[in-house]
């Protein structure tokens, strides 16, 4: 678990407002996480979410100051981009972004919780398609959902998969889901304020791809 | 076709050696291509070409001067990343790139001759199949040919795309043909040097994603 663990989110602040820097130093080992998935398939899924990840830094270097909290930066582009936003810039780019980290989070949470396929309890497919039913679906046409179910063939046993969170070290599955419980506190705060943002800035579309 | 042919890749000069600025150029409006199969699920695959054509860039970039052609690159990297070489920088990206450019070609030429379902006369499918099993199909593992035969039912119509080609005027089929052979005697003969130079030069891999 160290692979997460290491990279720990922050406790947010009572606001709920989240620190540009620290988000992007946290978010920045994301990616990662979907080298767990083992598959080579999973690549171009963490290209697109290395994408968002690289377009909202661009935005944050060309003036950090200014843009002190990931709000700073979706309130300044309302401005800036009236005519398109919210499909713009890192509006856009955080937009997804959050989908695919509560996709990470509701599998996570789903395995702490000892959701399983009785019948197969070392697939994680039940897991990862609660995730993605809640997550992503919606957001994705038809062509894109059949494509999630081919995938899904690829998805790890679960052994490996927490093998490979532990970075390859041999953990107990117990120790190993202990740990994912403790990186999820801060994590799922994060996420959850970050759809709370967009809710309150309307910043939330539902075109699907 | 004005999306292709304002963009005519160069003429070789009789050795062969590709000019990296002039690729680079050419090369660059390619991205827009998928733009032409409409779907929404094709822009990730215009990501992972934008990505190749960036990173071939970056390497472009650091030293114009050392790297007039395409050749002077890969040799370089070969001498420069001697353990890695060729799955690395702008070698790796160039031979996927490569591959996409193969894909597109075979597609326009078998539009170009005429093949089609006859049956299903307004369809792409049998162009892209045969596109697909020449360029692509050897690299990729069973879960993705399994998505490529998903995605295949979102290519659009013949008559769409060759409106889309011709960036939404209405041109006769047979004028669009024409300019797609005249755009295809550059781009092939630019493709199939890339090719060869893999092939001189042994930096061609197989493994698949
Ligand atoms: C050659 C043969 C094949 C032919 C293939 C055809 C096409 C294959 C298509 C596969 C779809 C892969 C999933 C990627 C989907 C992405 O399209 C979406 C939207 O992606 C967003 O799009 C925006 C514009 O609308 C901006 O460009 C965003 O970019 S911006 O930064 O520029 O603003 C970008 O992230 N992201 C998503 O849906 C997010 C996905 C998140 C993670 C999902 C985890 C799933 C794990 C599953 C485990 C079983
Ligand atoms: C959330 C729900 C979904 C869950 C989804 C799961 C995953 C979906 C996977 C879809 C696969 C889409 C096709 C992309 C495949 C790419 O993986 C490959 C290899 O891509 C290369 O990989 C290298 C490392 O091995 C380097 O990173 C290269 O990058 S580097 O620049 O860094 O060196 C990179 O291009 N490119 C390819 O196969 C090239 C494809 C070319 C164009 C094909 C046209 C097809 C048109 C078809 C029309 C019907």
């Amino acid at each position: 678990m160290a692979l997460l663990l290491d990279n720990q989110f922050n406790d947010l602040p009572p606001d709920k407002v989240i620190d540009t820097k620290l988000f992007l130093e946290a978010v920045s080992h994301i990616p990662l996480f979907f080298d767990c998935l083992g598959a080579n398939v999973f690549s171009i899924i963490k290209s697109d979410i290395n994408g968002n990840i690289t377009k909202i830094r661009a935005v944050y270097m060309k003036d950090p100051a200014k843009y002190v909290t990931l709000q700073d930066i979706v309130e300044a582009e309302r401005v800036e981009h009236a005519a398109e936003w919210p499909k713009v810039g890192a509006t856009l780019a955080l937009m997804w972004l959050k989908r695919g980290l509560r996709f990470i989070q509701i599998l996570l949470q789903s395995l702490a919780d000892g959701e399983r396929d009785e019948n197969n309890p070392n697939l994680i497919r039940v897991n990862v398609t609660k995730a993605y039913e809640q997550a992503l679906k919606k957001y994705h046409g038809w062509i894109v959902q059949k494509i999630f179910h081919v995938a899904l063939h690829a998805a790890p046993y679960k052994s490996n998969f927490l093998k490979a969170l532990s970075k390859g070290e041999e953990v107990k599955e117990e120790d190993c889901l202990a740990n994912v419980r403790q990186f999820l506190v801060n994590y799922t705060a994060t996420v959850d304020a970050i759809y709370e943002m967009y809710t309150n800035l309307n910043a939330e579309l539902d075109y699907t791809v």
